[in-house]
This record gives structure tokens, sequence and C-alpha cells, in this order.
């Protein structure tokens, strides 16, 4: 049930890379993350594994392709596959992050997000009201009045025009490092989403500090946009009942 | 030339997911990331690169397959495979980050690596201060003598040593988040370690300063060990000759 819930809620980062054969891979990996194969655990032969899917064995075998360059199985050409410990899986590639959040987002790992969120983003503000360019600013606003548009009428656009916003401020603070944290934020703004709905309770408060943000940027006051977006974030683990 | 030494310098991360299929992989992306195939650019047949390349093509689609995973390219059944735009990129998977230091390191991308250190490595090494766990203690002690040892002896193992003690001190810092930021942390050590040897001639102090953020986080001394970070991190950006 909350895998269902979840993947619903969960469209597909980046869906120009899916395909056909992204299916495979998802189900097979929403297997071990649902707890079917643990780490550890020998996954059934590629023919019993098409046999299940439905599928032929190269298209399994291509899936077992991705999930080894995830670091998720560790595959053996004589013994077969084998699901890794958790500590070796690219826990920050975008689609370990949405099966991680599918199979069940739980608090622990949010708060590990929101924690890295508060470290970065105040900081990616504060570079952003450096460097921002007259196209970045141009991109923050437009997320800044789709929030606004999206209040009270559709939740599910909120969360997009939100992260819309978020990551227009790490492409704006110009260092391509940070702005592959957006994977980061994503995750973040997905599972409170599925979570709870309290961010609806204060969202007019969110979008009022969200505007904080804009306008420090605005500015070119790094000082400002650093204590805009941790205000900001204060809101979004308060909504969590995060400490 | 600088591909072959870069190459050369940089031993695949994490190897264990490594096997035959990986040199497809790492040849075809090599070649996209050494410019024979630009971004916009339709690559060969799968029928054409399996003849260049002497492997079937099955191994070439397994190939198109990470890259596509990896952002890199995007596959079309009736058109072929395209290399994407740099922006739609998974540039901090560690095979691109690997990949991109072969092609040649360039100082802005270290000096967008060494930025990201300095916003999330003092904040790690302040969590760090106050969660630790003495096995957390005693891999960065093991790492801090692995580096003294290694110092006049052995360029490369200095490099090792120093990689070990980043590590520790975010996997210190007990979120898994944080944690998977490593892979910037190998990227800026390794491609220093590729630009220059300046390190050499500091590495003393960066052996005093590393010992001094082992012994805040050991004073469980949050502030302590955030300021020494800093100070650590200030060194690596000098000897890059970065402001």
């Amino acid at each position: 049930m909350a895998t269902v819930i979840g993947q619903a809620a969960l469209p597909a980062a980046r869906a120009t890379r899916g395909g056909l054969h992204r299916s495979v891979v998802e189900r097979v990996a929403m297997d071990i993350l649902g707890g079917l194969y643990p780490p550890g655990e020998t996954l059934p032969s590629e023919v019993e594994l098409g046999a299940r899917l439905g599928v032929g064995r190269s298209s399994i075998r291509e899936a077992m392709r991705v999930l080894a360059d995830k670091g998720i199985v560790r595959v053996n050409t004589r013994t077969g596959a084998r699901v890794n410990d958790r500590r070796l899986w690219r826990r920050l590639d975008p689609d370990v992050v949405r099966w991680t959040l599918a199979a069940g987002p739980d608090a622990e790992f949010l708060g590990h997000l929101i924690e890295a969120r508060r470290i970065i983003e105040p900081e990616a503000a504060a570079l952003a009201a450096r460097r921002a360019t007259g196209a970045d600013l141009a991109a923050i606003d437009a997320a800044l009045s789709a929030m606004q548009a999206a209040l009270g009428v559709s939740p599910a656009d909120c969360v997009e025009a939100d992260l819309a916003f978020h990551r227009a401020v790490l492409a704006a603070s110009g260092n391509p490092v940070l702005e592959e944290f957006e994977v980061v934020i994503e995750a973040a703004l997905r599972a409170a989403f599925t979570l709870s709905h309290a961010q609806s309770q204060s969202y007019e408060l969110a979008l009022e500090r969200h505007a904080g943000v804009r306008d420090a940027i605005r500015m070119k006051d790094p000082a400002g946009a650093h204590a805009a977006m941790v205000a900001l974030l204060a809101v979004a683990a308060r909504d969590l009942r995060l400490p």
C-alpha cells in the first residue's frame, strides 16, 4: 500500500531516460528495496527473473547492469547477482533516492535530507546573491509566481513549483557541483509531500519566506540570502516536526 | 596525452562494480568526454561502434544503457543514440566525475569542487564532533596514521590516506546523505594530485591541520572541529592557487 501511494506520488525523475527497459529495472529494484531480496541475498537466476517479469534474459541482464552500476547488486558470472550492503548503494543516485521513498519514506532518512539541505542551501543562496544573472533571477521569479498560482489550487503543482524555486537558486549559485544537489532537495520535498500535508497549513508563511530569499538574491545581499534560506528551511523542518 | 596521464592516475572507483563490460562503457564515455562526439552529436550505430571496439552489439547496447542512465546519452530506437547537453549529465555520478578528470581536469571544475567542500566538510566535522562513535574515531585515527606513514614515501598512498581521512569524518557525521559527498572529495583530491605536486610542499602543515580536526572531534568540540576543517581546506585551496 505504502509502495503504491509512494510510486504514484513520485513521477520518474528526468523521464527522458526512461523506456521499456526502465520498468524491468524498477520492478527488480522495488523488490530489493521492499525487502523481498534483502542485502546479502542472491537473486533468482536470469531465467527465473525473466519468467516472473515476462521479459527475456537480455532485459534482465541489462537491468542487472544498471543496478550493479548503482551499487545495489554485484553480478558474478558464476554465482549470479547478489544484493550489496546498503553502504555500497549510490544513495544519491536520483533513481535510488526515488525508489527509497517509494518503498516507504522513513522519518530518519527525511531528517538526514533536511539536515543536508540546511548545510548546503543557505550557502548556495549566498553565492546566488553574488553571481545570479538576469536569466537566473527570471527563473527564480517564475518559480515563485508558480508557487503563488498553485496555492489552494493544486498541492502537486505546489511541490513542483517549490522544487523549481530551489533548483533555480542552486543554478544561480554558478556552481554545477552544488546544482547536482537538487536530487536531495527533490527527495526531501517529495517525501514531505508523501508523509504529511502539514505544509499546506503554513504554505502562506512558506511563500513569504521564499519571497524573502528571492528579494535578498535580487538585492545582491549574500548574508541576507543566507539568513532568508535558513528561515525558510526552519519552516520546512517544523512542518515535519523535526528539531 | 593528458587523458593518458589522467587515466593512469585514476583507479576505478569502487572497482567491485567493474568487469569486462566496464571497459566498453569507459571507452565510449572517454570518446564523448574527449570531444570525439560532442553534445548534440549522434553516435555511430551499434554495429559500427561494436566493430570499432571489437565487441558484439549486445555489449554496445548495455554500454548505451549505462550511459543513458548517467544522463550522458539519450537512446532513441529509431534514430540511435545522441549525446545529451552537459546539463543533463549526472555530474556527481562517481564514474562521470572520474571520466571528467581523466579527460583533462580543468581549474574551473576543481574550483567548484573545492567550493563545495568548503561548504559541506566543516559542517560535517561539527556533526562528527557531536556524534562520532568509538569506531568512527578509530577510523579517523587510522587514516591519520596512514597519512603520517606515507609522508615522503609514496605520494599515491598520501592521496589514498587523505581521502580515507575525509571519508571517515563524513561517516562520523552520522548522516548518510552527507556521506555520499565523498565522491566530490575524491574527485577534488585526485584532480589536485594530477594537476600539481604542490601539496607535497605543505604536506607537513596539512598533516598538522588534519590532526587538529581529529583532536576537536575527539574532544567533542563542534565549533573547534568546524574551524579546524576550515583551516585545513584553506591549505588545500592555497596549494591549488585558488582564492
